[in-house]
C-alpha cells in the first residue's frame, strides 16, 4: 500500500502520471506540484493559439483544477517549485512563487516530470525586448500581442516548432524569414530531398528560408531592430528563437538522481530511477531509442504522456513498461502534413549504415477520383538485415498513419518484405489500391535483389 | 526461359499478373485474354460511376490498349473467352465474342484470374426488365441511365456494394429502400452496434433499410413496379440486387483444376494450382484467412492485384509468395468511412473465440482543436492468447489506416500489449495525443487484467 505519490511537473507526463496512479489506486493520495499557474495544458497547441486558430489560450486546458480535486481526488499545488528535498526521508521542499513561502511535502513514492526548458544559443542581442522562445501559454499570448504591433519576423531554427511559429505568424500576416543554421530546414526529421518540398511549399507562401546561415546578432536598442545573417542585417521587430530544448533535471541532480550521458534522468524500462521509490518520466528524462538502441532525448508529447503513464501505474503498485521509441513525429505546415519516424538518411550513414531507399510520389486516392492528392512517402531499409529503420511522408492529408504503420514496424522490428506484404484497406473515394507506402516497399525490395 | 505466358481475364488480378511478369522478363510473350470489351479499370469504382462523380466511365479504364501493347509488349485480346483447353498440350481454345471464331492459342505458363460473377438468389420475377446486378462499365451505364427516369429503388443486400450503390442512386435523387435478409446491415463486416452508427446515418439521410427481411417477389409486368417484402409491397421502378459474388471457375474445372471446400480454385503460396504450370489469382481462387487459417472466398480487389503479382512474377520465373488476407475493408458511405479487419464478434463467437471488446468513441484530433470529429473504434481479442482478432472503425475521416495498422498487427501474430505500446505519431491539427486506436487497446488490457 501506498500512501501518497508526488508528482513534480504538472504537464503531460506528470497529469499521465498522477491519472494512471488514481486508476490503479483509488486511495492513495495524490499531489502534483506544478511551477506554472494552470493545470495541465497541450503545450503542442501553443502554436494555433499564436495564430488565432484557438482564440482563447484557457481551451488549450484539458480539465480545471476543481475536476481533478473533486472527480479525481488529486490535488494540484500550482505555481509552486521543489527548490531540494531528501530521498531518504522522502521530504521535499516546496515554494510557493507567488509569496515566496517554503512548505515541506512528505511522500511515499515522488515522480519527476520536471519537463524541458528552452536550449537558447549565446546569441549577441538574444535577451533584448522582443526575442522570445515558446514554452508555455504566457509566451505564446506574448507572441501573439507582439505580432499585432510587428511587421517583420525572424524565427531562429528550423526544427518542427520553429516553423510551426513560423506558419502561425504568417497566417497574421508577418513577413517571415526562417533562419537556420544547418544546411536544411526539418534537419533532424527529413531527408534534403524531402525538407526541399517543404521549403519550396513555404517560399511558394512568401517565407524567406535562408539554411546554412548563422545568426550572428540580434540588434536593437533594448527593444529588437533586426537580425544580422552573415553580415547582413535583416529587419525585424520580433525575433522568436526556437532552437531545441533541454531537460530540466536540476531537482533530480539535487536528490542524487543519477543522469545519463544525454543529460537526462536514467530510469529503467518502470521508470524508476536508481534512487529508491523515484521514478522519472517526460523530457528529463533520458529514453532508448528502439531504432538504435541507443539513449536519446526525445522531447515529444507522445513519449511524455507513455512514460507518465508507466511511471503513474508503477508509483501506485501496478505493473507496466515502456520500452523506448522510434520517433514518430507528425505536423502541418502551410498545407503540408509531414511525418517521420526513425532514422533519416543521414542519421543512418552517422550509423555507418547505407541505407536502401524506395521513395514514391504517389497519390493519396486512385487517379481518377476527384480530389486525389500527392503524397511523397519514403523508406528506409537496412541492406544488412532488410529491416525498415525509418520513413518520411509529406502530403496534403493521410499521412500521419502512414507513419503510425512504420512505427509498428520499427517497434517490432519487421522488415521490408513484412511491410510489402501488409494488406492496406482500399476504396476509390478513400485510398489506392496499392499505397504509397507498399509501392515504395517495393522499390526497396526491387533494390535489394539488383543487389544480391 | 519461359517463351510465353497467358492469362485469362484482364481484370485486377490477370492485369496484375501480366504487368509484373513484364517486369521480371522483357521478352516472354505475354497475352491477355479478356471477355470484356475495355482493358483493366477499376470495378471498385463503378458506383462512382452510377452517381456521376466520375462522369466518363473511359476514365475508369487506367490506361489505353496501345499502352499496353507499346510500351509493355503485351499483348490484350479483347472481347474474346477461353472455351476449353487442354493442359498437357498446353492449348486454349478461344472464342472470338463478337463473330463466334474460334481460335487456339498456345501457352508455356497459364494464370487464370477469370474472377467471380454476382451470385443472384431465385427471387421469383428476378428477371424482370429494371433489374440489375453490378459488374461491368455496362452494368453501371444501365443503371445510372435506368435511374434517370426512375423514383423509387430497391437495393437487395446491404453489404458494402450494395450500400454504395443505395448512396449512389440516393445522390441521384432517388427514394431507396435497402432490404437485407441478415439482421443487420454490413453483416459481414461490421458488430451490429457499429452497423446500427451508419443504419442511423442511412436512416437521417432518407434512406429506409430493412434488415432480418427477405424480397419474396419482384412484381411488374415485364418492367419492374415493385418488390414484395413480408407480403407488403413496396414501389420500385429500379432494383440491385447486390447479394455477393460467386467465383468464376469453368474453365478451371475443365482444365481439371482441383477445386476448394469454398468453391474457389485451390492454389499453394505461390499462386500455383495442382496442374502443372497453371497459376490462378483473384475472385476466382480460394484463399487463407490468416486469422483463423480457414480457407475462404476473399473477393476483394486489395487481395486480386497482390494474388496477381505473386502469379505474374511466379510464371515469369521470379520468386514471390502469397501468404493469404486478414480482411482489410473500407468504404465510404453516406459521408462516414467504414472499415474494418478480421473478425466481427459474430464470426469470433462462431469459431469458439469468445473476444474481448473494447470500443471507443474518440475524436480525430484534440478536443479542442478545430474541425476535430468523432470516430468509433473497436478492437476485438482473443483472450487465450491475447491476440488481435479484429477491428473496425467508423468516422467521417482518418479511418482507411486506422485499420491498415491493426491489418498488419494481424498479418504479424501480434497481442493487444504490442497494439498498446505503438507510439502514434501527434500533433493537434491532426491527430490526439492518444489515437483512439490505443484507447481501445487499453480498454482491452484492463479488462484482460479485471479476468486474471
Amino acid at each position: 500500500m501506498v500512501g501518497k505519490i508526488v508528482i513534480v511537473g504538472g504537464g503531460a507526463a506528470g497529469v499521465s502520471a498522477a491519472l494512471w496512479a488514481r486508476k490503479v489506486d483509488r486511495k492513495v493520495e495524490i499531489v502534483v506540484v506544478n511551477r506554472e499557474n494552470y493545470p495541465e495544458y497541450s503545450r503542442c497547441g501553443l502554436p494555433y493559439v499564436i495564430s488565432k486558430v484557438i482564440p482563447d489560450p484557457s481551451n488549450l486546458i484539458e480539465h480545471p483544477s476543481s475536476w481533478y480535486s473533486k472527480f479525481l481526488r488529486i490535488e494540484l499545488k500550482l505555481g509552486r517549485v521543489v527548490i531540494d528535498g531528501d530521498p531518504d526521508k522522502k521530504i521535499l521542499e516546496i515554494k510557493n512563487l507567488r509569496n515566496g513561502k517554503v512548505e515541506k511535502e512528505q511522500y511515499d513514492k515522488l515522480v519527476i516530470a520536471t519537463g524541458s526548458s528552452p536550449s537558447v544559443p549565446p546569441i549577441p542581442g538574444v535577451d533584448k525586448n522582443g526575442v522570445f522562445t515558446l514554452k508555455t501559454i504566457e509566451d505564446a499570448v506574448k507572441i501573439r500581442e507582439a505580432a499585432e504591433k510587428s511587421k517583420n519576423a525572424v524565427i531562429v531554427g528550423a526544427g518542427m516548432i520553429g516553423l510551426e511559429v513560423a506558419e502561425a505568424l504568417h497566417s497574421l500576416g508577418l513577413k517571415i524569414t526562417v533562419v537556420e543554421l544547418l544546411p536544411q530546414i526539418l534537419p533532424t526529421v527529413l531527408d534534403a530531398d524531402f525538407a526541399r518540398i517543404v521549403q519550396n511549399r513555404m517560399e511558394k507562401d512568401g517565407v524567406t528560408v535562408l539554411t546554412g546561415k548563422r545568426v550572428e546578432e540580434i540588434l536593437g536598442n533594448g527593444k529588437v531592430r533586426g537580425v544580422i545573417v552573415e553580415g547582413e542585417e535583416i529587419p525585424a521587430d520580433l525575433v522568436v528563437v526556437s532552437t531545441g530544448v533541454k531537460p530540466e533535471t536540476e531537482l533530480a541532480q539535487k536528490l542524487g538522481i543519477e543522469l545519463g550521458k544525454t543529460g537526462g534522468i536514467k530510469t529503467n524500462e518502470h521508470m524508476e530511477t536508481k534512487v529508491e521509490d523515484v521514478y522519472a518520466a517526460g523530457d528529463c528524462v533520458e529514453t532508448k531509442y528502439l531504432v538504435t538502441g541507443e539513449p536519446i532525448l526525445a522531447a515529444m508529447g507522445t513519449v511524455a504522456v507513455r512514460q507518465g503513464k508507466v511511471a503513474g501505474i508503477n508509483a501506485a503498485g501496478g505493473t507496466a513498461i515502456y520500452r523506448g521509441t522510434v520517433l514518430t513525429r507528425v505536423t502541418k505546415l502551410f498545407g503540408l502534413e509531414i511525418a517521420s519516424v526513425g532514422l533519416t538518411a543521414q542519421q543512418a550513414k552517422n550509423r555507418g549504415i547505407k541505407p536502401i531507399i524506395g521513395t514514391v510520389r504517389g497519390k493519396t486516392k486512385p487517379e481518377y477520383f476527384p480530389n486525389s492528392k500527392e503524397i511523397h512517402v519514403k523508406i528506409l531499409v537496412n541492406p544488412e538485415d532488410e529491416r525498415v529503420i525509418g520513413s518520411q511522408v509529406i502530403g496534403e492529408n493521410s499521412v500521419a498513419t502512414k507513419v503510425d504503420i512504420v512505427s509498428l514496424v520499427l517497434m517490432k522490428n519487421l522488415t521490408v518484405d513484412d511491410l510489402l506484404s501488409l494488406e492496406t484497406a482500399y476504396a476509390p473515394p478513400i485510398s489506392p489500391v496499392w499505397d504509397p507506402l507498399i509501392v515504395a516497399a517495393d522499390a526497396v525490395v526491387r533494390k535489394l535483389k539488383k543487389k544480391k
